[in-house]
This record gives C-alpha cells, sequence and structure tokens, in this order.
C-alpha cells in the first residue's frame, strides 16, 4: 500500500480523498491555489502545498505544477478526484512515464474512452446497445443522407473528438441536414484539425441511468448498481438517485450487466461510470463512459456500504478487489442534492464571497454531508459553484426524502446566494417523488413553473 | 399520529427529536430556559417557548412549566429526552392526567423500575439473573450477616429508593459490615424516609451490557441487540459500542432473550433499556433498568437501521412496532464517543463559554454526528458538559476504529476545553480495539497512565 498520496483536487472532493486517506493510514499531501490559502482541504491534510495562481490553468489544472509537487513531497500517487486532470489522458501517460501511481484507470482507457466515436465503436463490439446511428465516420454528406434515412429524426451530428457541445448539430427535419453537416464539418475542423463526424438518432423522453463499475489489475470486474441523474439543468446533475425506481428488474440487470462485460471487454480497472439512456420502452443505449470517481458516488456507497474512495486506493495499489459481485448487497434508498452557491432567481449566476455563517444539517440515522465550507470562509469566485453535497439514505423511498426536507430546512449559508430553494421545491414535488421525469422535465417543464411561481412572489 | 409535540429538553437530544419529528411531519414545540435563547433547539423547532430561569429545577425539569408550555402550545405529547423529566414516575402521571401522551413508558412503569429492589425482585419473578443477594428488604444487622455470609465478600448495600450512590456502602471484609451497614441505614432514613436496604454481592471484573427494548401497546416486545459500555470514568460513559465484541453467541443470545422475556413480563412499553453486568466466565446479572431513550442509542440505530426515536413516537401514538423480531438484522461494528466540554487536565473541570470556532468532522461513509454547537455559540455553564456525539459505523470493527480516529483528528471546538485527546488515546488504545477492558479499567488501568503522561510532558 502506498505511504503517500497526493490530492490534486480541491473543494468537497479533496476533503473526502483526504479523510479516506487518514481512515488508510496514509500519508496525505493537499496542493492549494493563492486563492486556496484558508480551504479547508489545505487545512486537513498532513501537508500542503501552494502550486500556483487561482487560475485553474496555473494551478489545479497545470499537469507539471501538480506532478512536481507530488516528486518534491515524495508522493508515490495522485489521486485526481473529479473534474481539473481527472480525464486528461496526458496527465496520467506523465505519471506513468515518472513512476507515480495515479489513481485510476491507465491512460489508454481515459484516452480511448474519452473520444466518443471510439467509445461507441468499442461498445457494439462489446455486444452493448448503442444509440442507433452511423457504424463508421460519416465523411460526406451523401454518407449522412444515407445514415439519416435509416435512423430517422430528430438526429444529432456529432464530433469523435468532441465534448461540452462541440461541434454538435441537431437536426429535426431532413431540409435542414446539408446545412447542419457542413456546419458541424467546418466547426470540427476549425477545433480539432478533423471531419471526424458521426450520426446519432435523438432518443426521445429518456432516462439517464449509470451503472458504477469497480475493476482491478487482476482482472476483476464488479458493478455497484445504477444511478438515476435524469434531473439535470444546463447538463448539470441537479439531484441524484440510488437506485433507479422507473427501471424495471430485468432492465436493471441487463444494464448492469452490459456494463460489467463492456468494462472487462477493454480491461479496464479502477473506478469508472457507464452512462446510458434508457428509453420508456426500457431500451437502454450507451452513452459515454466516465474514467474517473463522480460527484455523485455517495449515492452508491450508501446503498452498498461499499467506500468507493477508499477501493480506488487499493486498486490502484495493485490490490485485488475487496468485493466479490456477489458480495455486493443493495440496501434501501439514497438521494444525493448538489448545494450551489448560485442564485436561481437571477438566471443561476455563480455566488461567491465570505459566508459569514454555515451551519450543514447533521445527525440522525442516514443523513451525510461533504462539503469544504464553515463559518467564515472566503468562497473564492474562481472554481465550480457547488458547496456542498447533502445525502440522504433510509429503507424507504419516503424516509429518503423526508430526511431530505428535513435536511435542506436546516442549511445555512448566510452571506452567498444557494439553490437551496429549488432544490426544496424539487423534492418535495409529486413529479420528483413519483420518479415520473426525464432528462428534459426539469429544463422543460419544471423550471418554468418555478419561474412563473418566483415571478409571481415578486409581483 | 400525533399533530403537534413538544420536545421536553435541550442540547443535542432536543435537536435530535425536533430533526425525527419533522421527517415525521409533526409539527415540533421546544422549550428553552433564559440561558437558552441561543440555542441550536430553540432555533429548530417550528415554535419555541421560553420555560423559566437558566436553573434547571426552574426550567428544564420544572414539571408544571413544561405542561403548561405544552397545554398553552396545544401540544398532543411530550418527548422527555433522557435526563431532567425523562424519568420522573410523577411527571409521565400528570401527563397522563391531563390526557398528554408521554412519550415513554407509562409513570407505573418509570416508578416500579426506578425502585431499585423491586426492579430487582421482578426480575427475579421473570427468571432473569440478578447479582447474588439478599432476597428481601435487608431490615437489620442480624440479616445482613445472614446475606453476606451466604454470598461473601466484597458486597454492595444499597437503598431500595437509592440513585446516584446515594445510600450505598461497599463492605470488604466482615469487621466492616455493622458499621457500613448502620451508615446505610442512617443515610437512606435521612434521605428517603424509610431503612429500605438490600445487599448485592460485587462481582468482580465485569463488562457493562445493555440491551435495547422496544415494547407497544399491542403486547409486542422486540430487542436491537447489545451495546458494550464499559468504557466508563465517574460512573460516567464515555465510549460506547455495538455490538459487545466479547460476548459469546450463547451469553449475546441469552442476555437479549431474558431482556425480552422481562419486559413482556411487566407489559413494558416503548423504548427502554436493560443493563447487565457480564462477568468473565459469561455469566450475566441484571443491574438496573433504563425507562427512556439513552445518550448512546444511536450506536444501536447504525447497527440497525431502526430509528428509535421515530419508532418511540410511534408506539406512544398507540402504533404496532414497525418491526417483527426477526426483521432486526444486525450490520458491522459502531461506536460513539462522547465529546465533552471539560478539561481532562483540570480533574475533568467542566468549561463553559463563548465557542469561537467549531468544526465537528463530517463525510464519509459511515459517520453521524449529533451536536448542537456551532461557531460562536455560547456554551451555558448550568447543564450537561456534552457538546456532540460522534458515531462512527463500519463493517469492520477497524474499519470503525479508523474512521472515528480520523474524525476525533477533525473536530475543533475554540475557546473551550474538550475530552478529544483522551477520546484520542482511548481509540488508538491497543486493550480498547482488542475489547480487553472492564468497567474498572479506564479509572483503574488506563487513567494513571495517562495522568502520568500528562506529567511527564508538562515537566
Amino acid at each position: 500500500m502506498f505511504g503517500k498520496v497526493l490530492v490534486a483536487n480541491r473543494g468537497e472532493i479533496a476533503v473526502r480523498i483526504i479523510r479516506a486517506l487518514r481512515e488508510m493510514n496514509i500519508t496525505s499531501v493537499a496542493v492549494y491555489s493563492e486563492a486556496d490559502r484558508n480551504a479547508m482541504h489545505a487545512e486537513l491534510a498532513d501537508e500542503a502545498v501552494c502550486i500556483g495562481p487561482a487560475k485553474t490553468l496555473d494551478s489545479y489544472a497545470n499537469p507539471i505544477a501538480i506532478l512536481s509537487a507530488a516528486m518534491v513531497t515524495g508522493c508515490e500517487a495522485i489521486h485526481p478526484g473529479y473534474g481539473f486532470l481527472s480525464e486528461r489522458s496526458d496527465f496520467a501517460a506523465l505519471c506513468e512515464d515518472v513512476g507515480i501511481s495515479f489513481i485510476g484507470p491507465s491512460s489508454y482507457h481515459i484516452r480511448s474512452m474519452g473520444n466518443k466515436h471510439n467509445a461507441r465503436v468499442t461498445m457494439i463490439e462489446a455486444g452493448v446497445p448503442v444509440i442507433p446511428g452511423s457504424d463508421d465516420l460519416v465523411l460526406d454528406i451523401e454518407e449522412a443522407r444515407q445514415v439519416a434515412e435509416r435512423i430517422g429524426y430528430p438526429l444529432m451530428i456529432k464530433a469523435a473528438d468532441g465534448g461540452g457541445g462541440k461541434g454538435m448539430r441537431r437536426v429535426d427535419v431532413p431540409e435542414e441536414l446539408e446545412d447542419k453537416f457542413m456546419q458541424a464539418q467546418a466547426e470540427t475542423q476549425a477545433i480539432y484539425g478533423n471531419q471526424h463526424l458521426y450520426i446519432e438518432q435523438i432518443i426521445q423522453s429518456a432516462k439517464h441511468i449509470e451503472v458504477q463499475l469497480l475493476g482491478d489489475t487482476h482482472g476483476n470486474v464488479i458493478h455497484l448498481g445504477e444511478r438515476d441523474c435524469s434531473l439535470q439543468r444546463n447538463n448539470q446533475k441537479v439531484i441524484e438517485f440510488a437506485p433507479a425506481l422507473s427501471l424495471a428488474p430485468e432492465t436493471r440487470e441487463g444494464i448492469c450487466k452490459a456494463a460489467v462485460r463492456a468494462a472487462k471487454a477493454i480491461e479496464y480497472t479502477n473506478a469508472g461510470t457507464i452512462e446510458f439512456l434508457v428509453d420508456q420502452a426500457g431500451n437502454y443505449y450507451f452513452m459515454e463512459m466516465n474514467t474517473r470517481l463522480q460527484v455523485e458516488h455517495p449515492v452508491t456507497e450508501m446503498i452498498t456500504g461499499v467506500d468507493l474512495v477508499q477501493e480506488q486506493i487499493r486498486i490502484a495499489s495493485g490490490e485485488a478487489l475487496s468485493y466479490r459481485q456477489e458480495d455486493i448487497q443493495f440496501s434501501g434508498f439514497a438521494i444525493e442534492c448538489r448545494l450551489n452557491a448560485e442564485n436561481p432567481r437571477a438566471n443561476f449566476m455563480p455566488s461567491s464571497g465570505h459566508i459569514n455563517r454555515c451551519i450543514m444539517p447533521a445527525g440522525g440515522l442516514g443523513l451525510r454531508v461533504e462539503t469544504a465550507a464553515y463559518s467564515e470562509y472566503e468562497l473564492p469566485p474562481f472554481y465550480d459553484s457547488m458547496i456542498g453535497k447533502i445525502i440522504t439514505h433510509h429503507d424507504q423511498r419516503e424516509g429518503a426524502f423526508q430526511m431530505m426536507k428535513r435536511a435542506l430546512y436546516e442549511v445555512v449559508v448566510e452571506g452567498l446566494e444557494t439553490n437551496v430553494d429549488l432544490l426544496d421545491a424539487l423534492i418535495g414535488n409529486e413529479t420528483v417523488f413519483a420518479d415520473a421525469f426525464d432528462t428534459r422535465w426539469l429544463e422543460s417543464q419544471f423550471m418554468p413553473a418555478w419561474n412563473a411561481m418566483l415571478e409571481a412572489e415578486e409581483g
């Protein structure tokens, strides 16, 4: 096992990892930017190194600064958390080159799953259903027309190297196809220096369901069940659930087995998540693979009792998985609410600055809070607006909701705007409790009603 | 189910109960003394009523003040928590008289178990082993000599109505018996107005093991396993564990079944605990019954998943138990540390006043903190010095210890003295981890070594 590990992140996830390291008797090294001198993660770690200015590219997303800090402090491994360098295959490769363990999959896996077209082809080969679309890259408008005829409209043109909507075009009717295809081709050429496009059907009224995987370096892969992350705004998850109530048992089993099959096919190691779209008929389609720990990992931990961060560290050190598939027992219902410093009344503008008083909910059976905020903390404006995750777990779904309502009621974050009212409205919403929402519901149904309510209040 | 409940307590347990009420959609009414205007429980409840001056007898332990507050606010029930009025049968009887539900057992059960001799006789009738001693009250020195001859020395003379050491005398050799008996008789006469004494053997090298019980008004009684509360200083529990590692399976089963048998025999309702002494041979002896929720109830909640406070409320409202005995599954290991505002370096003198910064550990899988303290809170000097309970739960005993070590490391309570160093030393102690301690170990073995270490540090 490692003696010393660097945590290449900040905020709640850095704190989460430092705590796991301490529980494993491993010395932790935090890194912090100049804006994070008073950050909790820098305080809690055994050692802390300043790695540069506030700007992300100069500090937390600077591979050389991080790697230097690891080497200077004698760390044997680096945990990247999520975001920042966690899905940078070049960083993982650098770690491999200098003999520092990257606590995550190999650089090969990060790169190969990072290319969306490549991931799609890999899944097809592993027998995992993918969204109907082009089997190969679509090189010209003629090929695009053939694919479109086969799969129908609406469809999405996507860049193989894409991410974050870049190079993407939605096409609703045949008349739009040529224009949109040309636009996508030009954009992809400009951004990625190639014209690698592919086409996918648009799945209507779907659920975002993802499967948590763990693989070790001895060829073992297990799943830890699925999460429902369909409550999204602006492609950001807002509230997550485990298990996914809407899935029929055979659909759940099919998805989880498909995910394990895919991970085994590519000899995946460490923690990873395969995201699926599931339509109302229960058909499921591979969307993408996240080759890292995810923000919402606690809901899986709560229903399985598996500490995913500790398991990641053990895997990276070469240990075999602590659990066989049959050891994993699922128990109860878990919910995670992401508490963001943002103003839902002003287009969700991020809020930063001095927190006069920060009292997070605590206590009771099944409540968990992950945060790096505290009273008198100065929240810097440079990073993610998420200031805490509130997680509840109960043997009844209703109990998990009731505890979450109670927890949200208790949140005190004086001095900043937060989305706690939005979270509270969602947790109290009947459609949410009935699990009758798809990935579009929050934006297309809930938000207009919520905004109208706010306007009425103000008027 | 009740619509509105008054919480007749303060501190972490009042907060715990208010949270349970909120999760059950029941309106909560807090009561607070003049010293507790800024207390968290008064803030968190739906309503709050000031019931008098700081002094306990004028507020939290004043039956009339509490009952008036309940009637004025229209409460249908009162939860007494622990301490204060929780074991006052006269208060429970008053509640019964005015038709307000007392969330606990009947006044009859409180009174009958509050009389130690009576409880002992009741247990003998129910076939529960009691500490060898007198079967009846011991009325004169001749009877005392006969009992002593039968059970041997050392022995303890106790007052039937006693509590908190009052009227108690330890007798190590026959020569001491007459003097000690006369002293006890005089003291009992002075305090209780009678000479009701009984005699018990002193069990050497014993464990304090207690069984959590729940009984409803429909005749159902279940146990929720046992706790090991042998780590005590000055008759105060310091750290508690569930389950009790030292018990052989047949001993555990015997104790738990005996406790259920006793509770059924007396038709006990609501939450209660039967305390046993267990000697090294696995013999167990009834010590006393606590007719209330206990401070250490969370360790039982963690290993069973049962919310004891919610269950108490349901029982008091007339509902049947939510669980049958066979529904109760035990899972993993739980530890509770009592964080006290006191100075272990100055004979554990209580510490009170302004808390500049209060950051309790949080996060991770299996950590729970119950507290009513927060940054800038003014801890009043009038009450219990316990400012928080830190509870960890893990499927391995070692994991629960590691998480507790990590949690204690994180505790920040600036401005007050706390016992966190003592807790940390105990959690890191090999005898504690090996569960090789009895009820005397902390005071007779650990504290001298700890004090010597402190002196060496200072010197």
